[in-house]
Formats: C-alpha cells, structure tokens, sequence
C-alpha cells in the first residue's frame, strides 16, 4: 500500500524506513529540506509541500504524522484540510493529550486515528508498540501500516475509539516514570549499601531470569557498564515530566490514587530545585522548638 | 560433580531436576519422604536423612540448602554441623536475611554461600537468578551447579562476601513490590478511565515493544487473560511483606530514601485493614472544624 | 458602616451576627425566606431580592457574598451587574476556585474582593481567619467589617492583587488535608501499637504544651472523647477533596513537589474504593511469579 | 517535697526552675560543675557527685534524670543502682527508646518512670508536655513534680505501663515531622506559586482564627519574620531523624502504614545527600530509551 509520511525527525525516519522495508510505498515531506533526501534515501519518494505529498497519495489517503505534539499537529492538519475527506485516514503517531486528539478527530474530515507510540529509537530494529484509536475501519485499513511500524501483528492493536490511543499510551509513561524511580531506588540502596558492588554485575543477574527483569533494567545494565557502577558524571537532573502530569491530573480526576507515580513525577521537579523550601523550613523550625543549630548556606 | 540438596519443596525439586538434567549426580533429602521419593524418580539418590546424605557425599561436599528461611535453616545446620569442615560448601538458596547469613558463615565450618533465588516456579524452564554472596574459591568450585540452576552462565554471578547474595536479593524484592505496585497503578487508572479497555490488549501491545516491557507486565497480561478485565473475584488482600519490610529498614538504616517501595509496601499494610484509623479520624475531624456530616458504618 | 449579606446559610448568618455586633448595620438576603427572617431577628435588616438589597444600600455598597462556590456565585454577580459600579466592592466569602475570582473581577463593574475565609462554624464565636485579595482601597474600606467578621485586626490581611485570597486558601486547605492525615497516622499506630492507651488523655497531653500542639487536635481531643478511642462506629470513608485537588493541580503546574499534601488526598480517593485495582492485581501477580495462593473475594 | 536532678544541660535547668519556683526542694547534680553552680543560684542544692545527691536526699528518694538518651542513662542508673531500692522513684526525662526503658526498668530496683517531655527550650515559661509511663504508685507520688514541669496538672498524663511514655513520645515526634513537611509544602508553593506574598503575614492571618494554627504555625511566623519569607540564607539541610526512624521501625512492625511520617522522614535524608542516585539513574535511562540528552555535572 501506499503511505504519506509527514514529518521525518528520529521517530519519523524509522517510520520511513520500517514500511518502506516492508516492500510499501511511502511519500515523505518534511519543513526540512534535508529530512526529505534522507527518507528519500531510504526509497520514499520526496514531496516538496503539504499539497505535494497529498497530491502524489490520490484517493483514499493514508497519512502517518510524526511532528512534535502541540501547534505542529495542528498547523499540520490545517495544511492538510483542503485535501483530504472522509475516506482518506490520518494517523497522529506523536505524543499528544488525548483530549486534543478528540478534538482534532471532530475538526478534521479524514478518519482520524490517535496513535501512542513506545519504543524509543530501538525501535528502529525492534519496531514499536503502538496503541491505536479511532474507528476500526480505519485500524484496519491501515493494519498493514502497523504491522510493519510495529514489532509485528501482537505490537499494535485497536484501544478503542479516538482519543484511547494516547490516553492508554499517557498512562504507560505514567508507569515508565515510576519504574525507573523504583529501580532507582533500589540501586541507590545498593550504591550506599553494606557491599561494594559491581552494579552492572547485579543488573546483568537480574536481568538473565529475575523476577523483576525488563527491557528498562537491561537499559540500567547499559548505563553501569557505559557509565560505572557510580555513574560517573550524570547529574541528578531528570528532564521531561509533560505526560506523567498528565497521567497524575487524570488519576485525580478519576479520584484514582496513583501514589508511586506522583512521588516519581516530584522527584523529577525536585531533581531540578537545589534548595526545597519545604526542607529549608523544616531545618529553621527545628531551631525554632528546639534550638537546634540552623544550618546555613555557606556564601 | 555431585551435589547434596537439603529441603524439597516446590523451590527444591527444581534445583534437583536441573542438576541432575545437566548430567550431575544429586543425593537429595527431605524431612517428608514422599518428596524424597520425588526427587528419587527425577533421578536423584535419595537419602534417609542429613547424617545418611552427608556420608553418601563423601569428602569435599557441595550441599543446596532450599528450606524456609528461619529456623529450619539454623536446625539443619547443627545437623550438618558434625558432617563438614573447611573444605565442604554449603549454599543458602533461601530467602534468609542478610545478617542471619553472616552469622552462619562464622558458626559453620564449611565454606557458606549466601544464593539469593529468584524466578519463582517459572524457572523450572527457564532457570533462576542467582545473587551469591561468599569466599570466592567456593562460588567457583559451584560454577557448575550455579549454570545448571540458574539460566545460565549468564544468569548467576558472585555480589560479593557472604551476606551480599542474599542483601542483593532482599533489594530485589523491595524493587519488586514497588513496580508490581506501579504497574497496578496504571491499570487501575485504566480500568476507571474514560475508556473501556481489554486490559489483556493494553498488556499484550506494551509487552510488544513499549518501554515498560518486562516480564512482570507479561504476567499481567497472563492474569487479565485468565480473570478477564476486571480481575473477577481476585480479593484486595496482598500478602506477604517481610523482605519488603527488610529493604525499608536497610535504607533507613543507610538513611537512603526509598519512598516508592515504602509506598508499595504500606499498600500491602493497608489492603489487610479495612477500616483504618486515620481516615476514619479524618472523616470525623471534618465535623469538628466544618460541621460536615460524618460518615458512619451501618450496623 | 453598612454592609449587605448575600447567601444566609451556616456561615452567612454567622457573618450577619458578627458585624452586627460590632455595631454595624446589615441588609440581608437569601433565597430562602426562612433565613431571611433568622437575619432579620439577629438584627439585619431583610431583602426581598437581590435588587431590593442593593436599593436600600444606597450609593457605595458594600455586599458581601456568602453563596456556595460555583454556579451561585455567577447567578449573584448576574443579578448585581445592573445595581453595581466602580465606587462599589463586592467580597466573594466562599471557597471559589482563584481563577474564577480573577475572571469574576474582570466582568465586575464594582471593586472585587476574593476572601478565603477559615475557621468553620466554631468561628462563630472566635471570628474566622480571613485572607483577602484585591485592590487596597477595597480593602481599607472593608477593613472595619473584616475586623468583626476575623479573630480581629490580627485575622485577615490583604494577600496581594484579585486571586491571591482564594490562592493562599486553596493552599490552606491542602496543608490542612495532610495535618490531618498526620494525626491520623500517629494515632492510628498508636491505636494498633504496643499499649492500650487513651487516646483522648495522649491528645489532652499533647495540647498542653507538646510541640504538635493545635487547633486540630484539639479537635482529635474532642473526637476521641465524644466517639471513644477506638472513634466507635466512625466510618473509613472521607468525603471532600476539591481544593484538596486544586492545590495538587496548582503544585503539578508550579513543578512543586508535594508528597504529602498529595498521599492526604489520595487517602481519600482510597477510602471510597473498596476494592483498589493495585492491589487486586499485586495479589494475583504473586500467584504469577511465586505460586502464592490467590486470595479471592467470598461470595 | 524534694527531687534530685541529675543532669544539668538546658532541659534540666528549666526543670531545676520550674520546680523551684513551685516551692519544692531541689538537690543537682551534674558532671559539668558550671552547670551545678547555675542551678544554685537557682535556688537548688549543689551535690558532688550521684552519690551525695542520693545521700542528700535521704529516704524515698524521687529523682529524675535530664541526661542524653543512650549511655549515659546507663552510666547514672549504675552509679545510682547501690543507693536506691524499690521506695525510690526514678524518671528518665530524655529521649529514650522505649524498649530501653523497658529493660531499665526491669534492672532498676527503684519504680521507673519513663517521660516523654516535650516542648523545648520553651517550656521555660509554658511548662512542658509530659507522657509518663510506669506504675501508677510512682506516677501518683511525682504528681507534684509533673505539675511543676508541665504546664500544668493537664500537662501531664499516665499513659500506662513502663515504655508507655516514651513510646507515645516517639510517635509525637513522628507526627512533627510530619506536620512540619506538610507546611513547608503549603508554603513551598506559595513561595513558587503566581503571587508575591508575605510569608509571615500570611502565617499570621493562618494563625489567627485559621483551622490549621497552631504552635508549629507560630514558629514558622517567627522563622518568616527573622529570616524574611525567602528564608534568606537558611539551608536547604535538615538534622535530626533518629525518632522519627523509630516511629517508622515500630510502624513496619506493626504494619500500620505511615506513608506522610515516612516521606518527611526521607526528605531529611534526601536533603543531606546532593546527588541522589536513583534520579541520576533516570536521567540516563531516559537517554536510553528515548535518546534525551543526559544532563551531565560540569567539572
């Protein structure tokens, strides 16, 4: 079958690369001139515009979307209202809210498909897990799309109607975040522990029949070995956050109590706050009740 | 090589099966002779008690200890007391807790191994992990025992001196709790969301591929598919705790902050309480300062 | 000075009694007739309408708003917009959210006052804590009616611009969940601990003169000696949690870390749900990896 | 009636003082000679050593000890041991683990009281809060002195058998921490959240007629007042933490959850440590499945 391709970053190009592999023909733009020689490179035939690339599909149009969620999805879709209609389907690979994909499913003409995509650049050899919704004629007219992107048949499948796609993959980087904060604590126990230990040697164990053995602590095995047991350098400084809040906002409308992924999620804004007020007033307080010596910065 | 196994439950008849499929010889014993006679038709040579097992070992004695962490561990070791000396290796395969493994090793003649085990029944099949803790010369004089148990070469290495195995095991199941409780989470937040899901669908498409791929998230998969979406009639009821109440007081004793796996362990504390005593007095507080009606227990 | 009182519920007549008493005069209205005529008795001045209240309070009104959060306070300010202009201040007394308090301001012709008010209907006789945002001539000239309805001069202060009012109440509210679920906590271990113990005579103790000493346990106090120390048939079920929520939300978007003001909240969506998904699932998990006995539910 | 002090630091002054000023007669003692001289001039009898202090105070001698938690306790009730019997009273006014004033009592022929004090420093002037565990005969013939210590006769309470009152003492502490926490997160967001506030105006308002005053609240106004609502230059370090580790120990004992006192239990922990692991852990792994930048430490 025939795929468009719109936007050809990391994620976009192993997109390219897994349908064209899988003997499809694609049709890739992208704002970047560049982008577009590479995934022509990988034998997807370049489009010089929006217009271009809907031009070049035909009738019945399948569209992958692979730009930053946010304005670019909907600047995107703006481009692309002209030329498409109800036949034609639009899939959002990229990691937006599901409330906005409800919404842009309402707005836009084609079929609209919300597509939670887990993987990483691993997948790229692997291919991804993806979680789909939007109508199941649409899932399933691009089910060759998906077997292809995806580890194979078992890494996709249909969550429900539009919207469940992202939000079964909101909650997934829910969890992401609290395991690794629970992996992280493990390890930190052993790294202050009672034995010098050799952490890439106890991930290595664990991870050859453990229970607690997983493609993330094979990415903690990866980290000791590239980085030492004492993770040389890295600093304690966890980035992102977006999709965790997310998740934490949902569960406390749902009045769900989600306790492991809240405390992963504050670790991550603490990780990026030197000094906690809450902290600094708990250290005066105790001077306050018991006059025990404050301690203060040092100028 | 030959190997003694002491203790043959479920955890012990694997061992026995494993050893003797990779081409060793087993002596095995059990309190319970029908266990006995179990190992005895996987090919064991069975025997009629630890004195009778110690002597079919002859000198240079390699024992598998695989009964309940306790005292059932410190009373076979005043058996095998008068049977060994400096040059005879005794494993713990056990749960036991650290520090109870450093106290053996100074009261046993024999050269102790500490072997944290985990993998549970499944690794029957697929072999165990094992975390071994003890004088280097023993682990490897076992190196052939350890290969057959464990998954592999691959699957068993030595943490460090005795104690270390079983430290680097009781971490692992402070890890444990925290991500079955992580993953709970997010299908809790799942199961009252705004979609109706097949959880078994959600768990099959992330174990094909997503980031939080591992092989607890597959026994989700296999718990959904066998008590459907809602878990049927599976109770709120978590048992257990003790290795989990042993990694909270290793990190406060470290003053290490593990508030994931403390949360997962009082998760477990509070599914064994129906009615606790704190939100009960929060309920009743909310009257006293804002007149709001309290709420009480029908008869 | 004269002040007119919308909304004459619990805390609206409390608000009617005490600037009375300070000697100021009162024109109240409520839609229910009935508590028009507790006001009128109490020594107000009753209001047939919204109108007629505004009629008799001449140029420069006063009115202080008193109606449950949300729609109510909308329909009111409705009512008001055509009676209302610049030299007017209008004090919102509930708990509204701080950015309807912003948006409210802006479609106000009068000067908008938002007043978190504390203390619950004990205030009645020691005045409420009152924490007022808005403009500061508003203020001053609220200024002898907020020292009636406060502690005094020392219970309410200008926060800062429109909003601030309602922010730092929202916050206060958070605190107070978790003060709660402390106490909570230590009285539930000591109500499970090692010694019968009174409960009330710990908290009675605790009151004079121990660091955790306040106006809630004093309330515990009360509770345990009303309901006995085991809080007799006082339910695990807390009800509320809206600017429990707000807060956690607030802090989710400032990046603030805040575990316990969160773990309080999430105590409450867990006493509602007997049955937590987590659990459920950790439990059949445990039959998963280790062959643990599943518990199930009884018919 | 008379009462020997031993232990002379800030806590036994103040009781040296208090009772004093309630008329009774008081023998001190303490190694420091300094100190013995300062509670003379207090108006008590200087002793030489334990042992003149218990000759001085002739038959059934009532004595109570101010000394550190730990060896010290042991060393004084040694040096005591030969000069008392089962017609003495002996009261540990420190902070000792209750199991330890469990097994003091049994090796301590005089009754033994153990008694929680708290309130600091301040309780110069208010008189302490003081949980006495131990034999009710004892606790009866003290009543003079409790009343003197402690705020008053309402200040002090039996809570029951021997290692009763330090044991509601360690809980009491336990919840201070928390509390303490659980405003430092309210202002903690205050501090970061969308309006320049006046931390000690709005602690003062709070304080005023709020339903979260209390003394803890007071300290924090004081600690806004001294230090300006940044805290100026008091650092992000808290100290402390032993009872609050008991209170969590005996909680996993009793497997009653405490999931507020334990995090703000671990943020002490984590306040002293710059570099935690577990978030530096996940800095890495999200550049091993995502490809995200790790943040590295600069030389």
């Amino acid at each position: 079958m025939q795929l468009g391709v719109i936007g050809l970053g990391r994620m976009g190009q192993i997109v390219v690369n897994r349908v064209v592999d899988a003997g499809h023909e694609v049709v890739a733009f992208d704002l970047d001139a560049e982008a577009v020689a590479t995934a022509a490179d990988a034998g997807a035939t370049p489009a010089e515009s929006v217009a271009d690339l809907a031009d070049r599909l035909g009738d019945d149009k399948r569209i992958w979307l692979m730009v930053p969620a946010g304005a670019a999805v909907d600047a995107t879709l703006d481009e692309l209202a002209s030329h498409v209609d109800e036949d034609d389907v639009v899939v959002d690979g990229g990691n937006s809210h599901f409330e906005k994909s409800v919404g842009r499913a309402e707005t836009t003409d084609a079929a609209y498909l919300d597509c939670g995509t887990s993987g990483g650049p691993a997948g790229a050899e692997l291919g991804f897990s993806l979680m789909v919704g939007g109508p199941q004629w649409a899932y399933d007219e691009m089910t060759p799309v998906f077997d292809a992107v995806a580890t194979g048949p078992a890494g996709h499948d249909r969550m429900g109607p539009v919207g469940s796609g992202h939000y079964v993959k909101m909650v997934h980087n829910g969890v992401e975040y609290a395991l690794m904060q629970a992996y992280g604590e493990g390890f930190e126990l052993l790294a202050n522990g009672r034995y010098d230990l050799d952490l890439e040697a106890v991930a290595k164990t664990w991870n050859n029949g453990a229970v607690i053995r997983s493609w993330l602590l094979e990415l903690c095995e990866e980290a000791f070995r590239e980085e030492g047991s004492d993770l040389g350098d890295v600093a304690d400084h966890v980035s992102g956050g977006s999709t965790g809040t997310w998740t934490v906002r949902e569960a406390l409308e749902q009045e769900v109590p989600v306790p492991l992924i809240y405390q992963a999620l504050a670790e991550r804004f603490g990780s990026r706050d030197d000094a906690r007020f809450s902290r600094r007033l708990a250290n005066r307080l105790r001077y306050g009740f018991g006059r025990h010596e404050v301690v203060r910065d040092e100028e």
